[in-house]
C-alpha cells in the first residue's frame, strides 16, 4: 500500500493509499447523522478534503489529527470539488510511517546555516545585542521551532528549514549591505537581520501542515516577534533603551509599508536596510522556485501568480535547435 | 508683562511678553558663533522660533525646555516664516507663572469621567478582564498619565484631559452597542473600548507642548498599547490565553485598515463595533471642532482640513441664541 | 412532494420537489430548438438554473415567473455549474404554496419597529422635517415596501423586513449619538437616519428574489433616494432651502467615500455621524451573521469574504479548558 | 483713476485703483473693534484680501458685494499673504464701471454657438427627447444661466460663455462619435450631450467671481443635473421609462470613474462615449491654454499643474510663422 | 465530417471533427511516458486543451502548430476543466482546410480601410512626418504584417483586421479633433494616430491564435512601436529632433497613465489629444461589441466584464410598449 | 570678492559675490521694458532667482549660461520668493573660476570606479554580453558622460559622479546576490546593472545644474537607456535574439512598478534581483544622506521628506567615538 498523490487523483476513482491526517472534525448532518470531516495530506503538501460516514464515532477513535492513516474508499465531486467518501480508515504507527515525512524540506543543511548564524552572533561587538541574541539561541525550545518552521505558508521558503534558511539568506546580505555602508551600524543591521522573522515560529504551525495559528492570524508575526524580542531586552541589564527602539522599530516596519502589514514605515538606515534585503531575498526565492517549477513542465512561461500579478518567463530552456555545449551561456 | 499672543504677532514690531519654553538648543552657526535656538509656545498652544544671539551660553544656563520665560525683543522673517530675535530672556518661576497653563485643557470634569470609567469597570463581569482593568487604574503613575493625556497630537481631543474625554465617549458608545447587539461579548467589548488608546500615554508628550515621542513614532500607540495590556495580562493568574488574544487584536486592528496603522483588520465582532465606535467620535469631534471654529470667525466654510481633505460646510447665521418662529429659514 | 434544497443537490441525482420561479426565459438554442431557461429558488434563497427542452414553449405557457411549481428532473452538470435538466413542470397554485415563503424573513417583529419609529417622527421638534417625515410614512404605497424590502441584496440585512431593521437600528445609534453630541441637530440627524436608505426600495426588487433593479443598478440607491426625499419636500409650504440642501447631502455623502459610491463626501457634522452610525451598524451585523453561520458548522474561522477580504475568527467554540454552564456567554 | 491690476502689487506700495467687491464682511476682531473685511478682484480674475479699520461700520455701507469701487491705500504682508490696508473706499456706479467687465470672457461668440445647438436640437428625431431639449431652451432663465455660466471654476472654460463653448465642442465630437458607430442611439447621445452640464448653471456662481454655491459643494453638478433633467423629463407625457432611466444615468456617470464623483460607472454605450468625448475635450483644452499661457511667458515647459500632477512641454520657439526652410530645426 | 464546436462541448461526449492546432508540445509524464499535449480552436477562437496518448511521439510527427487536424476521441473532465482524450488526430492539408479560416475576421474592407489611411498620408504637409509614414506602408512586410493583426489579444477589435480597423478610426476622430482645435499641430497628430499602435505587429501573433509574442509580454507594444518609429526616423536625412521626441513621446504615453503601461503621462496637447481618441475607440467598440453578443442571447444586461469591473446594460430589447417599426433605433 | 552663498542670503540685505548663471533669459515685461531674468547658483547646488531692470540687453551681450558672474545688487522679496535685483554683472573667465566647481562632486575615486567596473566586464564569460559593455566604454563620448552624470536629478546620488558610484555599488550587491543564487545567470544578471541606468547619460544635463533634458522629461531613462542597450546589440554579430530581449526587459522593469515609471513589471529573476538591489543601493543611500545632514544640524529628526513622505529617526547623540560608561543612556 503505496502513499497516495493527491495530484493524481481523477473523479470516479478507486482510492487506495496513506496520508496524513491534517484536519480531523467529528460533525453532525442536519439530518443528525455524525460524520467524520477529514483533510488528508500527501508529501506534496497537496490537501484533500475526505468523509467517513459509516460508524463515524467509533472510526474516529482509532486515530488523533497528525497521524498517518491507510484509507480505502473512492473519489467524489461534491460543489465542484474533488473529495473522497472513505470506506476504512486505519491508524499507521509512526515507526512504520513518519508523520513529519509529509512535509515539504528544505535542501539545506540546517545544521551549517546554524552554525553560520553561530559565527555571525559571535561577531557581533555590541555586548547587549549579543547577549539577546545568544538569550534566543541558548533557549532550546526556540531554537528547535526556529530550525524546523518553514519561512512561510505559501510564498517562499514554504518547507521544514526554511525559515532557517531565510533568515540565513537575509544575513548574508546584509553582512555584505554593511561592509558597504560603514555608517551603518554593523551590529544592529545584523541582529535585526538574525531575529527580524522570530514572530514566525509563534505565528504559523507547522506539525501537519503550514498554516496559520490564531495568534498568527490575529497579531502576525511582526507584532509577535516584536513582543519575543522586547521581552527578553527587558530582561537583559543595561540595554540601552534607544537600542530596543531601533530593535522594535526594525521588526515592525520590515514589511516596508502599511499594504504590507507593516504599522510604521521604515525611518533609519538600517531598517530601510533590512527591509530592502529581505524583500530581495523573499522575491528572487519566489522567482527561482515558480521558474524552475515550470520549465520542468517544460513550459515556457509560468502560470500568473495570484500575489505577483503577473506569469514569469521561462525562456526557452532547451531550446528547438539542438543546443551547442555553450547553450547554457546562450540562454 | 503679559502672556504673549504669538497668533498676534506682526512683522516688524517689538514684543514683551511671557511664554513657555517648548524647545530649547545650544547650537553653533556656520561661522562658529554659539545662538540659543529656542522654540516659545503660548496658551493657545501656537509656537514661534526664537533665537538669541547676545551671549547665549549665559542666557541659556538660566532656564530649562519647560520653563516659562519674560522675553524681550522683536520680529523678524527668516525664510517666510516669522521669527523672534530676543534681546533678554528672563526665568519666571512656576509660582509666579505655571507651565501647565500654556496648554489647552479639557472643558469636561475629568474627575466626572474618571468615575464614570470606573462604574464601567465594576461592570465588567469576567473576573480576569475587570482585574486587568484595575490593575490599569490601581497604578497611580498610569492614572497620572491617563489623566492628563491629550487624545491626538491636533486632530481631536488635542488639549489635556482629550485621552480621557474620549475614551469615556467609546465606552459610552460600545454600552449602547453592546446593549443593542447581544451577541458581541459586553466585557470584551468595554474592556476594549477603555484601553484602546492606553497607549498615547506612551507615544505623546504632553509637558510642553503636545508632541510624538521617540518610541510615539516609531512605534506608535497600537503597538505600544498593546505591550502594555499583554504585559499586565500576562501578570494575571488563569487569564485565558484566547482573551488575550482577543484583546490584543482588538489593540492592534482598532484604526480599521492598513492604510491607518492597524497592522491586522478587525477580524472578531467586538474589535469591528470598537473600531467603528471609536471613529465615529473621532470623526463627529473633528467636525464639530473645525466647525465650531469657523461659525466664531463668521465664515460659512471651514478651511481645506488637510487629513480630512475637504471643506465643511458651516451654514448660514446664528443659531446659538433661542431661535425664532422662522428659524428654519435661517438655518 | 416536499420543497427542494438545492444546498443538497448532488450530480448526478434525480430531483422531484417545489421551488420559486425566480427567472423564465423562453430562449432558441443555436440548432434553432426553443428551450426554457429558468432560475428556480427554495426558501433559503439559494438559486439553480433548470432547462426544459421538451415542449418548451407549451410548458413555457403554464406558469410566470413568480410562480411556485412543482418540478421532476434530474441533476447534471454543465460547464462546472450543477443544473437542473426537467422532464416536468407543474404549476402550484398560491392557496397550496406561497411565494413569499420562499423568501427569507426578518427574525423582527415589524410592526415593533414601525412603531419605535413612529414614536421617533413623533419626537422630532422641526416641523418641516416632521412633516416630511410623515408624508413618507402616510404613504400607504411607500409603507408596504419600505416594510418589506431586503436591508441590500447579499451583504447584510439580506431578508424581508431588512431595510426596516437596519433602519431602526441606525435610527438608535443616532438617537445615542444625538444625546451625546448636543452640538448636534438632533431633528435633522434623525431624519436623515430615518430616511438614508429609502432608495433601497426602488434599487431593490424583492418580489422572487433580491436583486437589483434597472434603476438601481444604473442609478443607485443614493441617487433615487435623494430623489424621492427631495421631491417630496419640494411638496412642503416653506421647508427652507438650506435644510433641504442639508438633507440632500447626508443622502448622497451617507456612504463615506467615492470608493463605496458617494458623490461627495460628508461635510456636516450630521452627514459624518448618520455615515459612521450608518456603517458601525452594517458591519457589526455582516460580522454576527458570518460568524454565527460558522459557528453553527462548528468551524474556527469563516471562510474568506469577498468584500471584507478577510476571514472572520470565531474561536473556540468548545473551549479547551473544561467550560462552565455559561461559558459561552464569557465567551 | 486706472483699473488695479493685482499681479502687480509689490510689498511696501501705495495702491490706488478701482477693483470689484468678490466678498464683503463686517467683523470683530478680538478686542471687539468693528473692522470690514473685503475680497477685492480685478479684471484678470485674481483677487486680494483688504481690511478697513476706520469706520468700518460707516463704509460698510456705502456698496455692496459685486460692486465696483475706487480705493486708496498700502500693501501689507500677513501671514506671508500680501494684503490691503485701506485708507479710502468709494463706490463707482456702474454706469461709470460695469462689474460685468471684471469677469473673463469667452472668446467664442455666444449667440452662434447657441444657434448651432438649436440646429442640433432640431435635428433629434425622438419626440421626447427633443421636446425636452426644447423645455430647457425655451426657459428663458435657464438659456440666461446656460450663455454665460463658466466651464468649470478654474480647469477649463473658466470665463463667462464657458459652458455653452464646452457643451458646443462635446456635441460636434458626439455628432461624429454617432456618425462613425451606427449602433449607438444618436439622438439619446446628442440629448446627453447637451445637458450633461446643465447642473453647472447651478453648482456655480459667478456674479461676482467665479465660485460653487453651496449647492454646488454639497450635492455637485451631477446630482443636480441629474434632478433638472428629470424632473423636465417628469412632466412631459409619454416620455418611456426607459429613456428617462438611460438619460438619468449618462449624467450621473459622466465623470467616468468614482474618483471623479461619478456614484456609477458607464453602463451603456452612450455613456461610455459622452464620458470620452467630454473628457477630451475638456482635457486638450487644458493642455492648450497652458501651453498657450506658457509659451506667451518665452517658456519651454509650463508649471507643474497641481491636478494634472505634470508640467507640460512648450517646447522651442514660435511656429505660427511661415516656417523657413530650417523650421524643422527650430521646432 | 464537420469543424468541431468547442463551445458545445458536454462532458462525457464523443468528439469527432476538425479543429486548429494552436499549441502543440511534447511532454512526459511523472511517469515518464510521452504524451502529446495540443491546444485546439474553432473558428470562434475557442481553445480546449487535448491530449494525446497512445503513440504520442509517431503522432507527434504528422503535424505542426498551425496545422488543421481533424480528430477522434472523448470529453473528459480535469481538475474541473473540460479536456479532449485523442484516439486518432489526422493532418488535414491546407487545400482541403485553411488554417486561415480558423481565426475571426473583420467584418470591414481592409483594402478600403489601407486606401483611406493613404489619402491620410498624403495629406500630412510635413514632409519629414509624410517620408516616416511612406516609409511603413511601402515596406510590404510591414503593410502585410499591419493589415492582418488583431487590435487586441482579447479586449476589443480582436479579430484579423483589427488594428488596421482601430487605426482608421482612432485617425477619423483625430481628423475632427485637429479641425476643432487648429492649436493642434495637425500633421503631428495624425501621423501619431497613424502609427501609435504599430508595436502591436510585434506584440501579438496571430498565424493560429490570438496571443502577447515574448517579445510583446516582456516589453509591450508601447516600447516596441517606439523602437520602429524612431529607427525609421532617424535614417530619414535632416528629421529634426524635436519632431522626433514629439513623436515617440505620443507613442510611450498614448495609454494615458502608468496604470495603463505608459511610463511616461502625455505632457502635450497632441499626445493628450491622442490618448483620448485611442481610448473612446477601445472602449465605444469594447461597450458595442459586448452589448450586441448579450443582446443576440435576450439578455438585458451583459457578464461583469473583468476588466471593465462592471456588467453593461442591454436594455429591454423587447420593449414593454408595442414597438414601432424604427422601436430599434429609439433605444 | 568671494563665491556667493545663496543659504546665507537674508531680505533686505546688499550682495556681492560669485555666481555660475544656470539660467539666462532676456524677457520683456508688461510695459515692453527688456530685462534679464537669471537663476544663480552656488556651490552647494542652491538656487535663486536675479533680476537686471538697467541695460538689459548690453549686460546679456557679456556672458552666456554656464558661466561665472560676478555680481554686486541686493536682495528684495517677490511673491514670497527671495530674489536678487542686480545692479552689476561681470563676466569671470574660466582661467579664473571654472563653472564645474560650482557643481557638488562625490567623493569617491571615479578612475578606481571605473577600473572596478572594467574588472566587472572582463569577468564576464558570455562574449556577446561582453562585447556589448565593451562597446559602452571603449566609446569615449560615452565614458566621458558615464563618469560625470549625477546619479539622480535631486534624491540621491546628486553629485557629479553619482551615475558611476550608484552603479558600482549596484553591481556590488548583484555580485553577492549571484553567488548566493547560482541559479541566477550572473553574466546577465552583471551586464544588466552596469547598463541600467545608461540612459540617465541622456536624462539628465549636469552642464551648470542638474536638471532633465527635454527628452529625459517627455520619454524617462528606461526607454532612453534601452534604445542606446539595443542598437549597440544590434550592431553585433550574432547576438541572440532572446538575450536582447532578457536585457532590455530589465532595463525597462528595473523600477519594479508602474507607479515608478516602469512600463512593465519584472518578469525574469534577473530582472527582480536587480530591481531590489538597485533599489536597496537608491534608498540606503538616501537614508544616510537625510541622516548625515540632520546630524550635522543637531536634530534627533530630520524633516519630513516630500517622495519618502516620512521624517527619519537620527537619535541621540554621536556613537563614533569611544562610548564612555554611560553611553547607553546617551545613546
Amino acid at each position: 500500500m503505496s502513499i497516495g498523490k493527491i495530484a493524481e487523483l481523477q473523479p470516479g476513482q478507486k482510492v487506495v493509499g496513506r496520508f496524513l491526517v491534517a484536519r480531523k472534525e467529528l460533525r453532525e448532518a442536519r439530518t443528525g447523522k455524525k460524520f467524520l470531516d477529514l483533510t488528508l495530506m500527501d508529501q506534496s503538501g497537496r490537501r484533500v478534503v475526505a468523509r467517513v460516514w459509516e460508524d463515524a464515532e467509533s472510526v474516529a477513535e482509532g486515530f488523533e489529527q497528525g497521524s498517518v492513516v491507510a484509507v480505502e474508499g473512492a473519489t467524489e465531486t461534491f460543489r465542484n470539488e474533488l473529495q473522497l467518501r472513505l470506506e476504512q480508515v486505519r491508524f499507521v504507527p509512526s515507526e512504520e510511517a513518519d508523520p513529519r515525512e509529509f512535509l515539504p524540506q528544505s535542501a539545506k543543511d540546517i545544521d551549517a546555516l546554524e552554525k553560520e548564524l553561530a559565527e555571525v552572533v559571535k561577531s557581533v561587538g555590541n555586548e547587549h545585542l549579543r547577549e539577546l541574541l545568544l538569550s534566543f539561541f541558548r533557549d532550546d525550545a526556540f531554537r528547535e521551532r526556529f530550525r524546523t518552521a518553514p519561512g512561510a505558508k505559501t510564498l517562499h521558503h514554504a518547507y521544514v528549514g526554511g525559515l532557517c534558511e531565510h533568515t540565513a539568506e537575509v544575513v548574508e546580505l546584509c553582512t555584505k549591505v554593511a561592509e558597504m555602508f560603514p555608517d551603518l551600524d554593523r551590529d544592529l543591521l545584523l541582529t535585526g537581520a538574525i531575529l527580524h522573522d522570530v514572530g514566525k515560529t509563534e505565528e504559523l504551525t507547522w506539525q501537519t501542515a503550514f498554516d496559520y495559528s490564531d495568534a498568527g492570524q490575529l497579531l502576525g508575526h511582526l507584532a509577535l516577534g516584536e513582543r519575543m524580542v522586547r521581552s527578553r531586552a527587558d530582561r537583559i541589564e543595561g540595554f540601552p533603551e534607544e537600542l530596543k527602539l531601533r530593535l522594535s522599530h526594525m521588526i515592525l516596519s520590515h514589511h516596508g509599508t502599511a499594504d504590507f502589514g507593516s504599522p510604521k514605515l521604515p525611518m533609519t538606515a538600517e531598517a530601510i536596510a533590512l527591509h530592502h534585503a529581505e524583500d530581495l531575498d523573499a522575491k528572487v526565492n519566489m522567482f527561482l522556485s515558480q521558474i524552475r517549477a515550470a520549465r520542468e513542465q517544460g513550459r515556457q512561461w509560468t502560470e500568473r501568480h495570484f500575489l505577483l500579478k503577473r506569469a514569469l518567463y521561462v525562456g526557452e530552456a532547451e531550446q528547438s535547435e539542438p543546443p551547442s555545449e555553450d547553450a547554457g551561456d546562450a540562454d
